[in-house]
């Protein structure tokens, strides 16, 4: 199962530890971690996933994938520029947004289009988004809602 | 020249009506109307614009176009679902939205990334946003914009 | 009703005469030009389109429209680069093709993915493409389809 | 690092061996099998890459991943159907192409746009495709590839 996981490509040391500790938890659940693969919030997401032994993909906005951070096991550049922030979206049924500007937000917006599950932490307070201050509390927010949907 | 106009494919009869008036306004001008094609705003907008004797085009969500509202002179059927959203912020350099919910905001967002001048009428409280009240004040703002960038 | 004229963006005197004559005749039946928008076999398409006062709509490569050639009354930038092909193709259920390389051949290929009817001159022999000699020739044969569609 | 392989989402047992050993040896490489993510050629390819431990990637047509094989760890739902096929393409820089029919010819002609490499098997004879044998002559062909672009 793939989670996304959205925000800045420029990030505090704190949400950069925050979106670090959420891979590790994803990557301990078995999840695969799908992101935009860049810097910042990204990049950390995708480093605490390696530290924890898990697989992650980068959906990258050039077509050669020389803008891909250095934790990325699968690179798939796209040429789309921030058009692949909906691929990102699309790829998979919940998405967790960290903090974040006006790309993240375009994100979380598409991603209620396309009904995906938006978990937040010091993210965006847009009404649907289901605000947690933790990545603890994001993986139990995810794991209760796959409960949900296997009944 | 391009403007988009976008909004929710449903709106209020206030709304339908200050959608209608800025297609009319953007026809006047000799402006191209550009928007996503379908009802609500969508409509309300081209209708206007048809009333002024302007021209029309919707990039539609759909692979056949029969998803586009009756005011449309040039259909461009995409099979993008909402993803057709992001056609329709590049179109134009310039952006005013109507109204609208979670699509709205996704393309408001969007337009942003993509460095679009983005003009807002009851719309998403996003900054960067430039609020106005009237069609009327929408189009001065675009003219002072077009006198800006061409200089 | 919309017809998409796709061919390279260099081609020989003849095939400039060819497609302008195409875009001339689909002007005259009243029918919407949409193309790459760009220069060559598109250009020439337009500006025949326009020569008869026909409409002419270009799906342009760039973000900002500036590729666009003289002869478009619609600019649709969208910043996909050559993956704006499909767009060109999805857009029309008729594709006229004239000579062209291997940006015309992913065009015809992708029209056949998407169930679209191709009709070529003096371009890829490719099995399923009709092919004819003339420009007249070529809209006898969008009529004639068009005819058994309606029925 | 990447290689894309297409091909049919039918195929002959002749040809599904053959894609079947390309994964395995891709696999073999350590390189990362990236496709349509369907059946046929698709599924033989990930089958092999899978035998041989390898990491696979399908780039799928729906928006759930639903229509992904079994042989699949990443799976990237893209809901753009046949136009996900530039996005197979522009994922790697060498593509190999085994039989297939419309489908496979557009992404060929796709992957010349965007001019990767490209290598065949029992498929298009279009000028630019370096035609080989066996999947141990297309390894080869990339390896020797490889080296070209790394001095």
């Amino acid at each position: 199962m793939n989670v996304s996981v959205i925000g800045g490509s420029t990030c505090s040391k704190k949400d950069y530890r925050i979106a670090q500790e959420l891979g590790r938890l994803i990557a301990h659940e078995g999840w695969i971690l799908v992101c935009g693969g860049r810097t910042g919030i990204m990049e950390a997401a995708c480093r605490g996933a390696k530290e924890a032994g898990g697989l992650t993909v980068g959906i990258l906005p050039s077509i050669d994938g020389e803008d891909g951070n250095a934790y990325l096991d699968v690179k798939i550049p796209t040429g789309l520029g921030f058009a692949r922030n909906i691929l990102v979206v699309r790829a998979s049924r919940i998405i967790v947004a960290i903090s974040g500007k006006r790309g993240t937000l375009s994100e979380i917006a598409f991603a209620f289009n396309e009904e995906r599950k938006v978990i937040g932490i010091h993210t965006w307070k847009i009404k649907g988004v289901i605000q947690v201050k933790t990545p603890q509390q994001a993986v139990a927010r995810i794991k209760k809602y796959l409960k949900k949907i296997s009944i």
